[in-house]
């Protein structure tokens, strides 16, 4: 019986996203918004036909690697390292902001010190998913701000990871372990690091090995490994398991066969990527926007949200680079996602969150998550021919 | 953590079924005996590296019905019309004879009559699958053995329900339920006239539907959200989800996109099925083999299979029309898999079939698994191109 359900469930969120995204296109917007939409409405907040169970969160995780790492099979690696300082820069400042604003707007509000900490936290985390998502979609991602955002998504989830472990020590036991902080960046920087020195200069190495393969399906799987196997490793570092498909995805884009790759990815990317975004949108609890049932928090919420934004599109002003568009930087920052339900979690999880602020904090992710594709699309609204 | 054990599991469970897939094909075996053997490798019996998991054996359960699609995609629905009265006959031939075998052999060994049936329904029932996974990988999915042997397998997994509805009948109340036996053959009989008529007359209308839509990925979505709705329906009405999934290929290989729909579908294929195989491996106990483990009951095993093989070539002399061989079909009939796995295990359940009697049985449908892909391999020598 489980399976029918796996099965039922699949079809809805495969139905939904389909013919969501497809009337957003017709609307002009892009397929992610309704995706999201499509969660929003079978999830459980509103109609309740799928429930989130563990193989459709596995499928769903699977799906945003898979969407990472055919965005680093569509990147340049040359390009990425030569928008390395800007990118840095972009990502320090989108990471400094927020978290002051955040913490000085709690502060202001009264709130104790620890609670402000936290507050600051969640609003720094970019989730690289959405914009990576939506660049795809507008076919965008040769945009010299993609490439900034890209390079400062992965550099703000490893400040977001630091400040993670910064920010639940000091809930912990009130102090910092500087020695285990200094090991997490070490690690990512490593990782980093390796992982371009692969790309730069093994890269063809690996696809001699794939190429000897004979059996069907060979070159599809052995990209599909290699990208579980980097995801695994920085898993394992403790960096996402979506920067190591990243960073797979980039590797294997300087090989020869990458154009035979990227195309018998796709149609599992089809598969799978829309999953996630659907699982996404199920997360959203309407009931935290109803204005009476949680008395001030929404106005807490919605004055959030406006930090939570603003603060983020300051990191636009970061890009030095001329011929970097500054806005598409900064809205492409603004999207929390999944990562800032994570700080969020980790609050609540450690009692320094009270469940009422927990929801305010729902609220803002899901703004960010759900104003980003929208104005993103806006900046780029020349119309871009459309993939089938 | 526990994305990175799925992560883990499923970078070991693809890259040793591609290796050693790899290794068989260039000792002139199929893919599919390589990917069982790895997974006999890697399970509990011998290294233990991989434990079953739900999201896995959901993976495994996709990767079968994707498996069953494409080879509905690949076939003629009028050829195997034509080949219908054939394969009835091969069908019950094929299923009579091992059941008279096996209760005979087991009446005679002394054992209960219930036992006996028990025992007999077991070697009944062909799995599809591995037969299936074979043509394809020879190549030889448009032989007229082939599609005997397709058409067989569906009327077979009819029969084969309808036995287990009235074996478990006869270990739950010591009787037969003529009425929902009735209403099971008629409900299957309907499932696949519709289907047979979706098919012959309405598949130009879904694809009418599919072609307007713009999204990307469309196709693939689309395509694959209709195999799983055939298989929850087939599932529903209580046949096996996978003659759903054939069905919905054979429909959708009389549209007009089938050559495109096959192409997107093929690389899902390549990372889903082979999850299956392995899973299929991953279940074989080779304690079971120990023959001081066991005392007499790997002898009766043995004794067992060569009837469950024996019995099964007979089908093949039933085969009538003068252009197809009766060996490949014999053949092909021998593979009982996860389907002899449920009749052995729902008498287990009733407690009618002992442990160690469960265990042979078990040993029974590994042979017949093993054996039919090298023996077909050797009936159709003449070696054939290989796919990427």
């Amino acid at each position: 019986m489980e399976f029918r359900e796996l099965l039922i469930g699949l079809i809805i969120i495969l139905l939904a996203a389909k013919l969501a995204a497809e009337a957003m296109e017709r609307l002009g917007q892009t397929a992610v918004l309704g995706e999201l939409l499509a969660g929003v409405v079978i999830g459980p907040g509103v109609l309740g036909l799928v429930r989130e169970t563990d193989v459709l969160h596995a499928l769903a995780e699977l799906g945003v690697l898979i969407l990472l790492f055919e965005v680093g099979l569509e990147s340049d690696l040359a390009k990425l390292l030569r928008a390395g300082p800007q990118a840095i820069l972009v990502a320090v400042v989108g990471v400094v902001v927020p978290f002051a604003a955040g913490y000085a707007l709690m502060s202001w509000l009264g709130h104790p010190g620890l609670v402000a900490v936290f507050v600051g936290a969640t609003l720094t985390a970019t989730s690289v998913g959405i914009t990576a998502r939506v660049l795809t979609d507008l076919g965008r991602l040769h945009d010299p701000a993609a490439t900034v955002v890209l390079g400062a998504a992965v550099v703000d989830d490893i400040l977001g990871l630091l400040a993670l472990a910064v920010v639940t020590g000091i809930a912990a036991n009130g102090g910092v372990a500087l020695g285990g902080i200094a090991l997490l960046a070490v690690k990512s920087v490593v990782f980093l690091v390796v992982a371009a020195l692969i790309a730069l200069r093994r890269a063809p190495l690996l696809v001699g090995l794939i190429g000897r393969l004979q059996a069907r399906g060979a070159l599809v799987v052995s990209a599909l490994v290699f990208a579980l196997a980097a995801a695994a490793a920085a898993e394992w570092i403790g960096l996402a398991a979506i920067i190591g498909a990243f960073a797979a995805g980039l590797i294997l884009a300087r090989t020869e066969p990458h154009a035979q790759i990227e195309d018998r990815i796709k149609p599992v990317a089809d598969l799978l990527v829309p999953i996630f975004f659907v699982m996404v949108g199920m997360k959203v609890e309407l009931s935290s926007l109803n204005p009476f049932a949680y008395n001030a928090q929404l106005g807490l919420a919605l004055l959030l949200a406006a930090v939570a934004v603003s603060s983020k599109l300051v990191a636009g002003l970061a890009v030095y680079h001329p011929g970097t568009r500054r806005w598409p930087v900064g809205v492409g920052m603004v999207p929390r996602g999944e990562v800032g339900l994570i700080f969020a979690g980790a609050g609540l999880a450690a009692a320094v969150v009270a469940p009422d602020l927990y929801s305010a904090l729902v609220v803002v992710v899901m703004i960010t998550t759900f104003v980003a594709p929208a104005w993103l699309k806006l900046l780029y609204r020349p119309v871009v021919a459309r993939a089938v």
